[in-house]
C-alpha cells in the first residue's frame, strides 16, 4: 500500500502499522516516482492549489486527505470515486487558543505595551479584562466549544450562536443575531465561509454591537465587510482582532493595518506547535482504519467506506 | 459607625448595610472631617505610603482593610489594637488572568505581529503554542490556582510549586526546583516577595531552565536577578514576560526594555476592570461582619474579632 504524507516526522509511525506499507514524502513540489502506485494521499497543508494537480496522475487513489478543516480547495482536484476526507479536530487547540490570545491581548491592551516598551515607557492604567465579559461565539462547531471551554475558567459567560439552532445544547440560530449582539461585549467568529456567512459582518451587524465591544476574527475574511468594519474602528465604535482578512494577505498600503482599536495576526490560527502532533496522530488513525477496511473519519465526499486493495468504485455515492 | 473608602462607587451600597452607618470617601489626597469618628478605615489602592499617616489621627479606628494583597506598606501605620485585613483572593482573576495574556501572547508571538502591523508586514511562520507545554507554577496559593483553572484546558500540564511542600495537595517545595525547572517549558513567579524569594531566579536558576523556555513574573520584581536575566536572554537561553520589574518602574535607559525576547507590561496584574466589582464584594462583606460583630476575614495583623462600637484593646493578639 504506498501513502504519500506531506511531512518526513510521519513516515517512521506509518510505514510500521503495516508490513506492506510503503510512504514517500511529498510537500508539493517535487512529485516521487511512485505517483501511479498511490492509494492514500495526505495531502501539503499550505500550498497552491496546483500542488493537488497531481491527482490526475494517481489511478489507484483511494483516499484524499487533508491537514487543514476547510477542504473547497481539494475538490476541483478530488477523481470521481475517491473519499475525500478533512482535518476536523486537527487545529482546534491551536484556533481556540489563537481566540483567546486575541482576545486576552486586546482587551489587556497588550500592543499598547508593546509600542510603550519601544519607547522604553513604563506606563499603565486600568484597562478591561476578560473576567466578567459576555462572549458571544458566532458559529458553534468543534472550535467554538474548544474557545468556550477555555473561556469559561475566566470568569467569562459564553452565548452560543450556529447557522442552524440548536435548542437541546443551548445554541441559538443565526435568525436571534439582532437580539443578540447588542449584550455582547465580545462577539468571536469561527464559522465556515458560506454564501449564507459572507459579509454576515455589515455595517448593520456592526452597529448592533455594543458600542466598545471587541470583534475576533479566526475563521475567513469575508465572513465581514472589511470597509465596514473600517467605518466602525474609525469612530470607534468597535476594536477588533483580526487573524484573518478580506483581503488576504493585507496589501501593505491597506487602511486597517492602521486603524484604532485594532490587532492583527497573520492567519497563523491553526499553524503553532500544536498542530503537528495531532495532523500526526489523525493521519495515523485514518491510514490504520484504511488498511484495516473500517469505516474512515471526516468524510466530507465520496464514499464513506474504502479499503485498500479494491478498485475504486466512480459510481459510488457518500454514505 | 463612621467608614472610609477609596471609591464613591462602594457608599450607597455601604450605608444600605446598617441605618447607623455613615460612608466617607478618601482618595489619598482630602482628608474628611470625620477622621476623628472613622472605625473603619478601607485603604486606597495605589497611593504613597504618606496617604496612610491619617492613621495616627484616628483614635477610633479598629480596622484598616487593605485592596491589595500584600500589605507590607499598611504595616507601619497600623496603630497597635487595630486589625490589619487584605485583599486575598480579589485580585486572584484579574492577575491570573494578565499571566495567561503574557504567556499566550509571548508564545504566540503576538509582539512580533504588533510590530509588523506597524510596518504594514503580513508574515506569518509557525510559533509555539501553549497546548503540549508543561509550565511550572511557582507560588501556588489563591492565585496560582487560579492560573492552573486557566491553564488546564489549554492541554498544557501543570507543576505545582509552593515554599513548603504539601504532598496532600500534589504540591513540591521550592527544595525540589532545580530537577523540576528543567522540564519546564513555562515557569510563571507568582509568590510573595520575601527574604527566601528575593533573587531567587538567579543565574544557576535561569541556567537550570530549559533552552527557550519562558519565564512569566506576575509577582515582585526582586523575586528575580535582573542582570541574570539579562545575561540569559541576551544569549537566548530564556525568555521572558514580566508584568513586575527591578527596578520598577523601569528606568527609560535600562538594558531590559530592549533586551531580546521579552515582552514587558507596566505592572498591571491586579489592575483591571475585574479589579472594583470584585474589592466591593469583599468591603461590603467585610463591614457587615464588623457591625455585626462576626469574624472578620482575611485578617493578617491585629486581633480576630472586632466589632463596631466597642474600644480600642490594644494588649490583643491575632486570634
Amino acid at each position: 500500500v504506498r501513502i504519500w504524507v506531506p511531512y518526513s516526522e510521519f513516515v517512521a509511525d506509518v510505514e510500521a502499522l503495516a508490513p506492506d506499507i510503503e510512504v514517500d514524502v511529498y510537500k508539493g513540489d517535487t512529485v516521487p516516482a511512485s505517483i501511479g502506485d498511490v492509494e492514500f494521499f495526505v495531502t501539503p497543508y499550505a500550498v497552491t492549489p496546483e500542488a493537488l494537480v497531481v491527482t490526475a496522475d494517481m489511478p489507484r487513489l483511494r483516499v484524499m486527505q487533508t491537514l487543514s478543516a476547510g477542504y473547497e480547495h481539494a475538490l476541483p482536484y478530488l477523481p470521481a470515486g475517491v473519499t475525500l476526507c478533512n482535518a476536523r479536530g486537527v487545529h482546534d487547540a491551536s484556533t481556540a487558543e489563537l481566540a483567546l490570545a486575541l482576545m486576552l491581548a486586546s482587551l489587556r491592551r497588550i500592543p499598547e505595551f508593546v509600542r510603550n516598551q519601544e519607547r522604553h515607557e513604563w506606563r499603565g492604567a486600568q484597562y478591561p479584562a476578560l473576567a466578567d465579559k459576555h462572549v458571544l461565539i458566532l458559529g458553534y462547531g468543534s472550535i467554538g466549544a474548544a474557545i468556550e471551554q477555555r473561556l469559561l475558567p475566566f470568569e467569562a459567560t459564553v452565548t452560543r450562536v450556529a447557522r442552524r439552532p440548536r435548542p437541546q445544547d443551548g445554541v441559538h440560530g443565526i435568525a436571534e443575531l439582532p437580539h443578540l449582539l447588542s449584550s455582547a461585549d465580545v462577539v468571536v467568529l469561527v464559522m465556515p465561509l458560506t454564501a449564507e456567512t459572507k459579509r454576515l459582518v455589515d455595517a448593520d451587524f456592526l452597529a448592533r454591537m455594543k458600542t466598545g465591544a471587541l470583534l475576533v476574527n479566526v475563521a475567513r475574511g469575508g465572513i465581514v465587510d472589511t470597509d465596514a468594519l473600517l467605518d466602525a474602528l474609525e469612530v470607534g465604535a468597535v476594536r477588533a482582532a483580526l487573524d484573518v482578512t478580506d483581503p488576504e494577505p493585507l496589501p501593505e498600503d491597506h487602511p486597517l493595518w492602521d486603524a484604532p482599536g485594532i490587532l492583527i495576526s497573520p492567519h497563523v490560527g491553526g499553524n503553532s506547535s500544536a498542530f503537528l502532533p495531532r495532523a500526526h496522530r489523525l493521519v495515523r488513525e485514518q491510514v490504520a482504519r484504511f488498511v484495516n477496511g473500517e469505516p474512515l473519519a471526516n468524510v466530507v465526499a465520496g464514499p464513506g467506506v474504502v479499503s485498500s486493495g479494491t478498485p475504486r468504485d466512480v459510481g459510488a455515492a457518500r454514505e
